[in-house]
């Protein structure tokens, strides 16, 4: 279990590092920008920050299982390699945002594919598993014998 | 570890699709109602949309955490069932808000339920583990006996 | 995997239903000021509430994360224990910011501490198990052997 998974875990605590990073950033943007809790509009600065955050907030889970599926059933290197590059994207996104509401769709749109080809090799590894244990089928060896 | 958990990892990634679902439909609905971001508000069309998402969002931990808990200590295809019903319930949810404050209240309610039924499985299921484990004592297989 | 990992579940089964209590807080504290979804603002006593709920949903998926990783690749027990202080930080918190934003400090303090110390230990032992495993190299055995 630890042994086959370690690199989804490293990814996972170095992504949560990030989201951490990103409250903080928040959290900055609040006393730079005078904006007093609970309150979260009044500055297109600050707004932009908070948005950005909160995105990255909304995604995460997603991240997480997708990327644990992926590791899990299709193939870890693999989807710990994504997992870099999702949280690379999230980065650009997040500075892109905090400039300007144009300067996010690079980034964003980066982070989506990369959650799309996860949660797709999650489903054909899930897929496989799943033939293999109930219907005794396994495709991925029958593909490797060919 | 794969074998057992594979309906879990299959209801998980079929949940992960819904919620990216639910933040296109936010996005698609920006653009309808014509809401530049960072706004979230001006149209109470877009305000319903964006709630029923972040309240999915909110949850969507919750979920995750009962269900593969309940799957992995009480049983895996009853914690996969229902798993699939709050799908369901959330899906009834979302889209009864979008139209409507008041229709998201019976998709808000089987989702609560659902999601007291997988804590209190949960909860039985590690406190036998914890009894056998610890204490050295199956209460599930007492039960069978009698 | 079901044993070595059953205070974890424990905990996480606990802190999610601290979630759902928090998010029933939220709903409570509608009818209360008389704010009708999809609103979220015009009551500095809800809108207090909110924003507390709102960033224990916001971390929860990070102590989530954390507590795991720690839990399997540093020590269960220890991780586990961390865990409940930090469901202990975030009920101080949100009866604190409920009452004055001034009085979310402590709680909050707290929580990133712990965070803090889950990511470091989590840290530790996936480099421990890194270097174990790739570069056949483990460094708690030889710590024990001096």
């Amino acid at each position: 279990m630890a042994g086959n998974s370690i690199l989804l875990a490293a990814v996972s605590v170095l992504s949560a590092c990030q989201q951490s990073y990103f409250a903080l950033q928040v959290a900055r943007a609040r006393l730079k920008y005078k904006i007093t809790p609970p309150a979260v509009f009044g500055s297109p600065e600050f707004e932009r920050i908070f948005r950005a955050q909160q995105n990255c907030v909304e995604y995460y889970p997603i991240f997480m299982i997708t990327l644990w599926m992926a590791g899990w059933y299709f193939h870890q290197v693999f989807a710990a390699c994504l997992g870099l590059v999702y949280i690379y994207a999230r980065h650009q996104f997040f500075w892109g945002y905090s400039e300007a509401a144009k300067k996010r769709i690079t980034g964003f749109r980066l982070s989506l594919g990369i959650l799309a080809l996860l949660t797709i090799l999650g489903t054909l590894g899930i897929a496989n598993s799943f033939l293999d244990e109930y219907l005794d089928l396994n495709v991925a060896k029958k593909l490797r014998h060919f």
